[in-house]
C-alpha cells in the first residue's frame, strides 16, 4: 500500500456552519460532485463497506475518498490500495468534521475531477451528527454487535441519516440481535430513513446498497 | 424492571474541569467511595460487563450506578433489575461527562452509602477521554468486532485508561482480530495499562477483572 497525503485540518473560521454547509452543497451540485458522508461507531465497518463500494462502482464513476481520523492513516492506505484517490484528514483531536473542514479535504479531490466524493467521518455516534458537512446525502452504519437499541440512545445520528446500513448481519444469531426491534427503534427516530441490512463480509444486501448510491448520484447530476 | 430516576444534567458552571475533578476525587477518597469510570464505543458491552460485575461484587460492596446517555433509560432499568441503586443521567446532547456533571449524579448515590460508584459514560471513544470525571480509576472496553487497530485511531482514550478490557474475545476468530497487534497498539499508546481479554457472555477472563476491581477498592480505602 502506497503513501497517502495527510492533511492536518485547520479549525474552521466560519461562525455559521449551516450556511457554510449549504454553500458547499450548492458548489458541489454545480460541479456535479456527489458528496456522500458515512458515519458510524468505531469499528462498525465503514472502511470495509467503502472498499466493496469502490470495487462495485469504480468502473462507472471517478471516486475520491477522505478518511477522517484523530490520528493514523491505516484506512487511507487501505483505500488507496483500490486505486482511487485517497486523502487522510487529521481532525486535531476533534470528534467530528464540519463543512469548513470537509471543504479542506475536497480541495484535494476536486482537481482529480471526481464525480463521487466519499467522506468517512470520525467513528462516533454523537458529534458527527451535530455538524452538517455539506454532504449531498448522509449514510450511517450500525453494526449488529453494537446491539439493536442504538437508535434509542443516539437519536440525532439516526435522525440526520438518509440511509441506515445494518452491517455484520451474518452475525445476527450470535449476538441475539432483534432485527424487528432495531427497525422499530430506527423508524421511531426517522420514518424516512431507508434501512438496508448488509454484510460487507459475505456480500449480503450489498447490491441494494450499490443501487441506492448509483440512483442518488444520477439524481444529483440532473 | 422498575422505574429509575432520570436526571437531566445541567451544564457545569466550573471553568476549570481539572481542578473540579481533583476536588471531587479528594472528596470521594475522604468518603471512602471508589468511583470507577467505564468508557467504550457504543455497543462494546459496557452494560453487560457491568451486570456481571455487580453480580460478582454486590455481596461484598454497596454498589451504585450512574448510566449516562443522550436519551433513553434502557440501561439504567437493566442495572436496577440487579437490585443496586441505578440512576439515569441525560447529558442534554453532550457526548461526555465532566466532573461537575458526574457530581450531580453522585449526589443521588451518596445518601445510599455506596462504597463502589460506577459511571457508565456515554458510548464514544473521543470526547469522554478529554474530560476528567473525578474518577478514582478509568476503565475502557474495546470489543473484538471493532477491530484490533482502535488504539491507533483513538489515542487519547487508551492513554487515559488504567485498564483495557478486550471484550467479546469469544468472537476473535470470526472477526479475524489479531490479538498481538491489538496489544501492541494499546501498549504503544499506554505501556502502563493493564490489558485483560474477557467475554462477558462466556465468562472468560472475568475473574481477573473482578479481582482488579476488588484490589483497587481495597487500595482506595486505605
Amino acid at each position: 500500500m502506497g503513501e497517502v497525503k495527510i492533511i492536518d485540518l485547520e479549525k474552521s473560521v466560519y461562525e455559521n456552519n449551516d450556511a457554510e454547509a449549504n454553500e458547499l452543497r450548492g458548489l458541489m451540485k454545480d460541479m456535479g460532485i456527489f458528496l456522500l458522508n458515512i458515519m458510524s461507531s468505531p469499528g462498525a465497518g465503514k472502511t470495509t463497506v467503502l472498499m466493496r463500494t469502490i470495487e462495485a462502482l469504480k468502473n462507472d464513476y471517478k471516486i475520491g475518498v477522505m478518511e477522517a481520523d484523530i490520528d493514523g492513516d491505516v484506512d487511507a492506505k487501505k483505500i488507496a490500495s483500490t486505486g482511487v484517490k485517497s486523502v487522510q484528514l487529521h481532525t486535531g483531536g476533534m470528534c467530528h468534521l464540519d463543512a469548513g473542514m470537509t471543504r479542506q479535504g475536497l480541495e484535494e479531490l476536486i482537481p482529480e475531477d471526481v464525480d463521487l466524493a466519499i467522506l468517512e467521518n470520525v467513528g462516533n455516534l454523537v458529534c458527527p451528527a451535530e455538524f452538517d458537512t455539506g454532504a449531498s446525502m448522509n449514510a450511517m452504519i450500525l453494526s449488529v454487535p453494537e446491539g439493536d437499541d442504538k437508535a434509542l440512545k443516539y437519536p440525532l445520528m439516526f435522525m440526520v441519516c438518509d440511509v441506515v446500513l445494518i452491517n455484520k448481519i451474518d452475525t445476527v444469531e450470535y449476538f441475539d440481535f432483534d432485527i424487528d426491534k432495531c427497525y422499530e427503534a430506527i423508524m421511531e427516530r426517522n420514518p424516512n430513513a431507508l434501512i438496508i441490512p448488509i454484510s460487507a463480509k459475505t456480500g449480503e444486501g450489498m447490491d441494494m446498497w450499490f443501487r441506492w448510491v448509483r440512483d442518488q448520484i444520477e439524481a444529483w447530476k440532473q
